[in-house]
């Protein structure tokens, strides 16, 4: 499948339409518009914004570094207990303990069940109430997707985060999609705490909305996750200790040395940009595209990031 | 987070009653049913079928086989061309030659593009007219989900495939989710015709749907696919010759010898026994699941596949 994007340049715009006249009558015109590549070419310096140095996590594994936005608009408590774990340095030699295809990448204490061995909490707390939703907020930005959700009333985008919203329970919600982390807990609503976390690495698991408390999402570094080996066990759960990925450390970006942050900057979602680049997603103008869906869903609209330097030049 | 299916037995069904009493007012109670696994080992003989070997392609990797169940009602022509490919050996010696995260797994030959070196075909065709849908048949077998689908009229499962249906166009086709098949091409629309295929590794790509041949799905091995390296080319194509998957050989299932066949059963998608399934992951009865979605997109509905020896059992 060639997914290369190939504009269609004054050259060739002759071509494009030709071939949009050779469609049969049943297909529409193609919708014409800057493809993404384009949108993301003609965004202004204020499209974009850097991370939260405060809100930012660097999980770092030996095969390079993986960079989580926090949400503490959504999850207060939980993103605050995971700074915490951090800063007492509570992550540092866990491992990776669990790699279900299409579901998840977890990490967790793998002593966590033996009371004598299970790595201790200084300050930070083991389990918090859950932060499955929030209340509705109106004055948080809410970029609306125009074409419904299979699961929630609204879904769009809050702050660079996939929410749902329902104004009949007044309530909101991070909602799953590739990338997303959240708080591993056990049966109980409160059980959890971000001692273990997890990354969705396949389809939206949309059925563990207000389920789980999500408090982030993965930024850069997602292939580190990804691509490991699937564990064999249950759940995929590694069988054998030597097949878990160690976690070298946890830290709070702004406890990093200036010269070893991430310089990264993520497009922001209340912008006229981002509705372009939705729309650009909507109906794909790439020449490659014969029929445009003309609609999306909230799991396949991308939150461009990129480095700082990329918008300097 | 730990989705251990863990069953309300007997002897705590009060505490599965206190719990969900205790369930603020505004939390409709559980839905009460079978989980997945009782449907699945409550499941009938007759609730399974063997793939068709003649339409059953096996990918043989130095790590393992991935087994793909090929869609001859939905891409008849496109399915006889990878046969005829397989069967002239074509992709034996070929390559995964691109592996983008969250999207596809791709292999194809890697000297397609060098006149003189490319992989010659002998009886087979290179490209096809496509076959992005089809006339949608009432009599073939359509199981219908529920809760309605962001991109498509009517979404559902036919033969142990996810189908879209508009019968406004009279036309139904597959569509794009984890695992699924399809045929890769250039710009053109015949460009393609098997001998280049990818498979989805990542949320499912529905504005994909109705612009590539889906010709097949994966029902064994995945995770041979989706735990690949990342390529770090542009879309994902591997930038160095030595970072290629190599396929040793695709094999028509008949073609095999009886002792080396994989012996798998695929639920029947046209059976009360997986209706059940479908409720079963619509109000998820697990005690761990807190709320019920109750609802269901098609990208989340498990198709099961288990060994005959299991259904033997």
């Amino acid at each position: 499948m060639n997914l290369a994007v190939k504009f269609c340049g004054l050259g060739v715009v002759t071509l494009c339409l030709s071939a949009s006249l050779l469609a049969s009558a049943a297909e529409p015109a193609k919708r014409k518009g800057p493809t993404m590549a384009k949108v993301l070419a003609a965004s202004k310096p204020g499209d974009w914004r850097g991370l939260d140095l405060e809100n930012t996590l660097y999980v770092e594994f030996a095969s390079g570094r993986v960079v989580i936005e926090l949400a503490p608009a959504f999850a207060p408590r939980h993103v605050a207990n995971v700074k915490a774990l951090a800063r007492e340095r509570y992550y540092d030699g866990l491992a990776v303990v669990r790699v279900q295809d299409n579901y998840v990448v977890q990490w967790a204490d793998p002593d966590a069940q033996k009371p004598a061995s299970a790595r201790k909490i200084q300050h930070a707390q083991r389990t918090l109430p859950a932060e499955f939703e929030r209340t509705l907020d109106p004055k948080l930005p809410f970029t609306r997707l125009p074409d419904g959700d299979v699961y929630a009333r609204e879904v769009g985008f809050s702050g660079g985060f996939p929410v749902a919203r329902d104004r009949r329970s007044g309530k909101m919600w991070l909602v799953h999609g590739y990338g997303m982390v959240g708080a591993g807990r056990d049966n109980g609503r409160d059980s959890g705490g971000g001692t273990e976390l997890y990354v969705v690495i396949g389809q939206a698991p949309r059925h563990l909305d207000r389920n789980v408390t999500l408090l982030g999402r993965v930024v850069q570094g997602m292939e580190l996750l990804s691509a490991l080996p699937r564990g064999s066990g249950p759940m995929g759960f590694y069988e054998q200790a030597e097949h878990r990925v160690p976690i070298r450390t946890i830290r709070v970006a702004a406890d990093v040395p200036e010269s070893e942050r991430s310089a990264l900057e993520i497009m922001r979602t209340d912008t006229p940009a981002f509705q372009e680049l939705i729309e650009s997603r909507r109906n794909r103008r790439e020449e490659w595209f014969q029929v445009q869906a003309g609609r999306i869903e909230v799991g396949n609209v991308p939150i461009p990031v990129r480095s700082k330097s990329a918008g300097a030049r």
